[in-house]
């Protein structure tokens, strides 16, 4: 076994998107589990447009309402422990146990650092039952599945008929969000970026998709959207957000899922009247997929595994070699440029 | 019987406020009847903060989303036929039936012009029960009742424990919907204006209430509300509805039940970020009124008599003498400082 460890720390605030120089990657020494405790080996890394909120403000310290980490932290993915493992942002495969619920060679979900390997306890890991492939550990079936579900099922609740406009179609969460719309009978309209938009209309089955770089989305959506738009889940924020907005039919549903082109700013004012909230009688609400675990994440997983069976799920993968290259990966990620989930792989995958 | 009718027209379009010369009393021709016609003589009309949207913008045309009279236009109160009596703006006194369900002297709810006698399908008309006071049918047990009634019910939900914010909390809406709350169990902060504050307090039981013009509100809420916000029923929009956005506890619920702050300027951006609603789980919805009426107003007036029969549910009223009159008073509603729900009064009163 080896005797060091990699561990991706921040080595400066980014300023504007985050590049390769932000981080530096050192050797430690490995980790020791200690009672209860399992050592794990990272097989993939979940990549997320919310890391940008964990990195440093300008004065290298936490960025205040959201920022969690300082220069000379480890970087941080998912939701430290005592969080349960679903909500980690690792697959791994166990390598020393001192818990009495994992063995050697088990496939785990958790953990939070950017590190090879991680000791943490046994109570915040998930065992991943044996026919799981740990590449769709972190996505269609883990916890981006799981968000794009609680935000259509909880909130948007679309309706056969509908229309439903869905902005980073093609990311990890609006590729399954669209296609939850589409199974419920809705008109499912994806925003997205250059190939990404043929991509979710070709091999997703979305009825339209506005590429947000070549088109006016505003005017596009007035064409494809007459009647208004019902649902709008919101991945992006921003100047899209504002196109579906104004767009918006009586008694519509704004699910604030995420605000990638946001992370990068200071929080800046919503750009247009509430007015409209009251005259369409709108509904905009947030979530937080963490709130949701406990009562609904074994429904999300029923649902989504017979959707997945009858070929009515599709998702796209696009894997990142090591920590290295994860920085400008996580940029390219938060411009929308990623070509589907992203997930940066650190070692071998057993389950190929 | 008169053979000539006082109908108050508009002179022309308001600037800010609008004042007596907006609007001008003018001596029409008595209107009568046709088959399955009422006319009736107005008692009461309800004067309301969304009267000024009904006003023409700056070239005498009707404000674009949400106006509807031009110069020249009789102005409006309540719903035009045909709607349903209840979404109507006056109480009076059927003068002349030719409609099978009405005789004359019926108490009756219903029309909408801003004239002493209306002629309208009886089919549109709602009789009275013989014991209703003819002052109470436009508040309480009326669409400002019903409005405060359907913001809680279907959208604030007060929890027994949780701090509830009230705008606007002397007027017709927020004195209701503020002892809902109470009654749920909730603690209720209303934000008022002078006089109005100390009358929600002492004599409507709110548990604190801010004087918008005296004190500073956010610093107030800051005090009043040291774990957040639960539930903002919001009838003014504005600064003040940005004071409470920005102490919302998580999960939080904000009514958008008016903007009377806003009726009198064009749309302005809402001055703050939406980041919160993701980072807090907030929901911002809005609602209207008349969507609920087929489904709800029987189980409202049900309750809203029993709260009224056990004295846990009081109401105050200010009554206006004539059209004339009505203009100051509703720019002086517009500004908060109206004394509880305000009616204007056309004749005589039989259940005084």
């Amino acid at each position: 076994m080896e005797q060091t460890n990699l561990s991706m720390r921040i080595a400066r605030a980014p300023e504007g998107l985050p590049r390769r120089e932000d981080f530096v990657l050192v050797e430690e020494p490995m980790p020791v589990p200690g009672e209860g405790e399992v050592l794990f080996r990272a097989i993939y890394m979940s990549l997320d447009p919310s890391m940008r909120r964990k990195l440093p403000g300008p004065e290298g310290a936490p960025v205040p309402l959201g920022g969690t980490q300082s220069v000379g932290d480890l970087m941080i993915a998912g939701v430290p422990p005592p969080a349960r493992g679903y909500m980690g942002g690792f697959v791994g495969q166990v390598v020393e146990s001192r818990h009495s619920g994992f063995a050697q060679g088990d496939l785990v979900q958790g953990g939070c650092w950017w590190q090879h390997y991680q000791a943490v306890p046994g109570d915040c890991l998930v065992k991943l039952p044996l026919e799981t492939k740990a590449s769709e550990a972190l996505g269609l079936l883990g916890q981006h599945g799981f968000v794009a579900w609680c935000g259509m099922r909880n909130i948007g609740k679309a309706k056969p008929g509908e229309t439903v406009v869905v902005s980073a179609a093609g990311g990890a969460i609006g590729m399954i969000a669209g296609q939850l719309a589409k199974a419920d009978g809705a008109r499912v309209i994806g925003i997205a970026s250059g190939e990404n938009s043929r991509f979710v209309v070709e091999e997703l089955g979305f009825d339209a998709c506005i590429d947000r770089h070549a088109e006016d989305v505003a005017q596009r959506l007035d064409r494809l959207c007459p009647d208004g738009i019902d649902v709008y889940f919101d991945n992006v924020g921003g100047d899209v957000m504002l196109a579906a907005y104004d767009r918006m039919a009586d008694f519509g549903r704004i699910v604030v899922c995420g605000m990638a082109s946001e992370y990068n700013a200071p929080e800046l004012p919503f750009g247009a009247s509430l007015r409209p909230v009251l005259r369409k009688r709108l509904r905009i609400e947030g979530f937080v997929v963490y709130d949701h675990y406990e009562d609904q994440f074994e429904q999300f997983q029923q649902e989504l595994r017979a959707l997945s069976a009858s070929g009515r799920m599709k998702y796209r993968i696009e894997v990142i070699d090591g920590f290295e290259n994860a920085p400008d990966a996580l940029a390219r990620l938060l411009e929308g440029r990623n070509k589907g989930k992203m997930i940066v792989q650190l070692g071998p995958d057993p389950t190929g």
